[in-house]
């Protein structure tokens, strides 16, 4: 749909294994001073830092199950594919540093697509200043998979755990919640049009971000900064990958604690509110089990409310309890309804 | 064929991916002292040693491409997905440390088919004392896919790369080579034979140890001990994953340096060379051209040829050479021909 299908292609096999993954990673940068060794051995070699506690994370994305094709470009599916990984790392209060990157693609891919994904894994890798370091490339049976680790550093003991929330903390959330769910919606009926009447022109316009929150997400690389410069330290902290409802059961599972959860607090854009309406989908429980968010939801202690207080980029949209009074949304009617996890669960193929 | 088919069937969606991923590895316990916090988070965390580097290596098996899923038991296809991400780890001199696990996997698979790949997977952690610490777990629209990442770790400044091999270093070899594609060679006709009758037996006695080395390989985690033990220290190493051939010209290319192999040399194993004639095939391209044995392959200078002179694991099979003299295999005729890099691709699809 938005993919500029370039007729040029180059056959996988003409390359061959070890002649591809060097033509895919000539361009490839190091500049992360740990970085003894990148790409080109059996192995990538990393330097550790005594005062530093090394973090490790790992996620698939499948095609026809993570991302379609059809409306997906293999630059944004590149990009995103490094974003969801260096969204864990922040998630643990640490900086991302290394990544690896296996791919397994069919024979239907030529070179040149595969030169389009590589393009976004690197100018990912370049804005959030990590170092590819390796990976694998093979053929596989049918569709496109992306299998990618993600390295990380945070000084030691200072990595926040989904299991540090106590009761009284504040939950809070960065940035806005719903967007990205509501992008795919929006693409999913392109699609749907577009096969029906191949020469339609969709007017995305009214439904640019939602469609770029879906398409090419950033990771809240902000935020460890931020709370570092505003004296904070989370008790508990994870990212929004699959809807804010599961990841608040996560952390209260995690931390033994209930939570209070208050639908008017949950920030939406106007977009997602205009949009919900049109689709006739309740914007809050979009905005809890959509899912691909990729914010960051923590607890902090009441003492350091004053410090985040106004922040644009921080709201409060709840508290801890005790575990006895379990997890709740407090709608705003003010009805208490339990939250379940309901997020986008890959191994169900509903969506 | 020798899977031991359960009859007891859970569905994968039943269990969901968090349940999923708990259930499968809640028996895996945390042994090396530097993994700070293991599966559960959004990373885990790993402690950094000053005196010491950490390695990272990655691999992707896709069903269809590198197994078959028809001779090959999902408990070994686990153990061998560990062993071929260890044996990159000792490949850098290095000693490997803690994994992650991520899995595609078609709903055609049962939750008691996914435990028996993860009983392979910890029996391969458990025996080479790595940490299971991290994965990922989600559906396939079509077969299995494995992707595992290892980490390691050694001692500052004595990661051995493919680089530093130099005119006149001998090229040594760990055990024996070639058996693993023969006994690649022979399950595939086992299949066949399985196919016109499904009630014969095979007896497979004659070339169990081609068997093993084909589904359970292991790792050379003794060679980096022993080398230590005899105060030798590799100019340059590699492990034989695609073939002798191919492995040899790897590090000739990233040393600049020619090499000189000699055929009479070769480490074959009895049942190598009995199975070559009986499948009329020459065992010198397969030790050159099979791959998946997992040995070794390293260079050392000659005035540490009386260490290791005399070790049963050890074979001095060729010297380095200037670049200019390329790379050749002498044979038992004392004819020189140019080596050229023919493992397995799986990229081609040849095999």
């Amino acid at each position: 749909m938005f993919e500029n299908k370039d007729s040029s292609h180059t056959s996988i096999e003409n390359l061959g294994e070890f002649g591809l993954i060097d033509h895919l990673t000539k361009n490839f940068k190091i500049k992360q001073k740990s970085t003894v060794k990148g790409i080109g051995d059996d192995a990538a070699v990393i330097a550790c830092d005594p005062k530093e506690e090394l973090v490790i994370t790992t996620d698939l994305l499948v095609e026809g199950v993570h991302f379609d094709l059809s409306y997906v470009p293999l630059k944004h599916l590149g990009y995103k594919a490094v974003i969801v990984n260096l969204s864990d790392v922040y998630a643990m209060n640490a900086e991302p540093t290394q990544i690896t990157v296996s791919v397994a693609v069919s024979n239907r891919f030529p070179v040149e697509a595969l030169e389009e994904l590589y393009a976004g894994i690197q100018a990912a890798a370049q804005l959030y200043n990590v170092d590819v370091v390796g990976g694998d490339t093979t053929s596989s049976t049918t569709g496109l998979l992306i299998s990618i680790t993600a390295l990380g550093t945070v000084k030691k003991g200072a990595a926040v755990y989904r299991s540090g929330a106590k009761e009284n903390d504040l939950l809070v959330v960065t940035g806005d919640l719903g967007a990205a769910y509501m992008g795919l919606q929006v693409l999913e009926r392109e699609k749907e049009v577009f096969k029906v009447n191949p020469n339609s022109q969709p007017d995305l316009e009214p439904y640019s971000y939602l469609v770029e929150r879906q398409l090419k997400p950033e990771a809240r690389k902000d935020i460890t900064n931020l709370l570092k410069e505003l004296e904070v330290r989370p008790t508990a902290m994870i990212d929004i990958s699959d809807g804010l409802s599961s990841e608040i059961i996560h952390i209260c599972k995690n931390s033994e604690v209930g939570c209070n959860l208050y639908e008017d607090k949950i920030p939406l854009d106007p977009q997602v509110i205009a949009t919900c309406e049109e689709f006739n989908l309740d914007s809050t429980t979009i905005a809890l089990s959509g899912g691909e968010d990729y914010e960051l939801l923590f607890t902090i202690s009441t003492e350091d409310f004053p410090k985040i207080k106004g922040n644009p980029h921080l709201t409060v949209i709840g508290h801890i309890t005790d575990e006895k009074e379990g997890v709740h949304l407090i709608s705003r009617a003010g009805t208490k309804i339990p939250l379940i996890a309901r997020g986008w669960n890959a191994l169900k193929n509903e969506e």
